[in-house]
């Protein structure tokens, strides 16, 4: 949690974090100042004190809305080396980082390094920085291990941000289920008031409106597939496919608070009209184990655990899974969830870790949605919810809706 | 432009690129593959080869819609250390870059890196990928110089792209317009129909809601600034904020393709119902510093002249400048332009580069945005175009909008 932050440091014995990047779309900057309008920016947090936020000058009111001491970075007036190099650019941001760290009171220690930026200066500028900084130790890998492991459990003002975006979600879901079924039909087709039918593509832009209208973001794209489509779980859907009466459709949707906020993630498969039997036979087996997973949710179980007892319903009930066959592309091929918070996904996840078991505790927020997936026969069925788990330990659905897999036609 | 790009690695000694990252929202990798919605991705171009795209098995469908040979990360069984270590998940991630370089047929030479990523997570790899691979030189500064120096100029898909969301860009503009005129006023506010005052958070709720039923995406957020937040340049607007007859409203609007694809980039300055002589003033100089720089456009004259000649004509007009006052900020206090691709703000930069001059070459797609900012007397001004320097070294906008800064209420 938010409030672990010192602690964790200590843990993983570090000093200071050093977080880059613009203050939207990027986890680790919108973790620590809320969200602030900044377009790059920089923000050392020494264990024990409050963070330090450095801006550029004509940002400098968004910068102050995050309540931190702030610097203006324009007041670092940097000093060209005497002989101009090949790397003018980068001798110049490591000597601000250097100001930035004496600004902040940092001589010396291990300092965790995160936030988005270009992979490659990113390597370039800490490499350069750590060659100059002997008395410093930059660190990579725990930066964001250690804040993801903050992130793991929200607290109450997270969880309520969360819920938002899931109540903005599923009210989308309603308006494109009520827009679905009140389509005429024609020849087993979805046609528009024009006599023209409806693509996928229309439909998409259609929930795009409706989650701006809400003051939601679809930040990471949206699922919305049919058929063959459907059954590859990851494929977003085929803008020109028409809608037809009886076939699969996948909808996976996971938008975030406008800035790159907080996000939800929940997912329907729905047949229009009706429910052919092959269908409808997955269709119950991935029912049957969202709720056997559900209804055994338990705090301080590991999360993979529940992924094993997934794979051993579908297992029961005929289908391949990844634990028998880590490349099945048919089957249950993925796994059964993860957290959500200002990742769409993020700690805790239920494949199995290597490092460290990852635990479904208290506070955590969380997908459970097993899936099937029959490319050759262009059947795929998933059903997903966001869920918290309250400190007490009992899990709730964030934003309550149907699972029914038949939408029946006005 | 993207067909140099060959030659721009040979340039800069490159045996290939490295790109990391998601598929959507990353400049490097939409620009190679056109924005497929990859939730992560590698991709790798060796000199003179089409691209490789590795690829997690989910998303098999929409790695092969890119059109380059892909291979299935999955594929690559991936072996712990015999012994267990802190570092089992950078052990990992290396093992898997040499397998991933083995694959792409490359086993020696200078590896340019590039993509968005976590910063530390990319200093911790490459760092451990370096170590590990002797006949490689993972370079971090050049991948994205090379790639911003082969975007800065756009070729004739590009440019039809940037014009097509610059066409949403101005219709949305023109609606904002309308919908603001068309308002009742009382005591010199807008008011709704309900009675109550129209606020800034309604009218961008609004604007973020017409972008999206244009297939638009406000990615970067969006600045519909008044009174004092309109003197300040990079201030968003308060959302509580009413709108006055007479006072500047600073409206900066810089949405891209839906995904994070080509952006515009466009601002003007409105008064409603009419202007007080202050406001008026300062439009009148920035207008003439903006017909002043527009008309002596001409191709092969470095970017920073021309933000030298608005700081000319702006001190000769009683202005503080940051040519005189690098921290003013009251005056003009920022660059002429930037260039407008898949970053909002790209090459060429009008400011000074110590590294290079920045030209206005044929090819380019830039901004010209004078701007006067008094926080002290609430007001500020800017007006802004997206420009396009045709290969015959004209320059064309590439979406018309009229400059006016009264909007007479209907």
């Amino acid at each position: 949690m938010k409030s672990d932050l010192d602690l964790l440091m200590q843990e993983h014995n570090m000093d200071a974090l050093l977080v880059v990047g613009p203050g939207q779309h990027n986890p680790a900057m919108v973790y620590l100042t809320g969200g602030a309008h900044l377009t790059s920016a920089f923000l050392i947090k020494k264990r024990g004190s409050p963070p330090v936020l450095f801006y550029n000058s004509m940002e400098r009111d968004e910068a102050a809305k995050s309540g931190f001491r702030t610097i203006n970075l324009d007041t670092y007036r940097l000093q060209k080396p005497p002989e101009k190099t090949d790397n003018d650019g980068l001798h110049l941001m490591v000597s601000r980082f250097q100001m930035m760290f004496k600004d902040a009171g940092l001589s010396s220690g291990r300092v965790a390094i995160c936030g988005q930026s270009d992979a490659g200066m990113a390597f370039a500028v800490f490499s350069a920085l750590q060659a100059a900084s002997p008395d410093m130790t930059l660190v990579g890998e725990a930066g964001e291990a250690l804040l993801l492991q903050a992130m793991a459990t929200k607290d109450s003002v997270e969880v309520e941000r969360i819920r938002r975006v899931g109540q903005t979600t599923v009210a989308v879901v309603g308006q494109v289920a009520d827009f679905l079924t009140s389509h005429r039909v024609k020849d087993g087709i979805l046609i528009k008031h024009d006599g023209s039918p409806l693509t996928i593509g229309e439909v998409k832009n259609q929930i795009n409106l409706w989650l701006a209208e809400r003051g939601a973001e679809n930040a990471q794209g949206l699922i919305f597939s049919s058929e063959y489509d459907a059954a590859v779980p990851h494929s977003t859907g085929s803008s020109s496919n028409l809608l037809r009466l009886g076939k699969t459709i996948i909808f996976d949707i996971y938008p975030c608070e406008l800035g790159g906020g907080y996000f939800y993630d929940l997912t329907r498969t729905w047949c229009l009209g009706y429910a052919p039997d092959g269908a409808l036979a997955l269709y119950e087996d991935v029912l049957d184990v969202y709720n056997q997973v559900t209804y055994t949710l338990k705090p301080g179980i590991p999360f993979r655990t529940y992924q094993e007892l997934a794979c051993e319903v579908f297992k029961a009930r005929g289908h391949v899974t990844i634990q028998e066959n880590p490349l099945t592309e048919e089957g249950y091929v993925h796994n059964l969830g993860h957290g959500v918070g200002l990742h769409v996904h993020e700690k805790p996840f239920s494949r199995h870790n290597s490092q460290a078991e990852e635990l479904l505790e208290p506070g955590v927020v969380f997908t459970v949605e097993p899936g099937l997936y029959y490319p050759q026969r262009n059947l795929g069925v998933r059903l997903e919810n966001t869920l918290w788990m309250r400190p007490n330990g009992q899990v709730e659905i964030l934003a309550e809706y149907p699972l029914d897999l038949i939408l029946p036609m006005k």
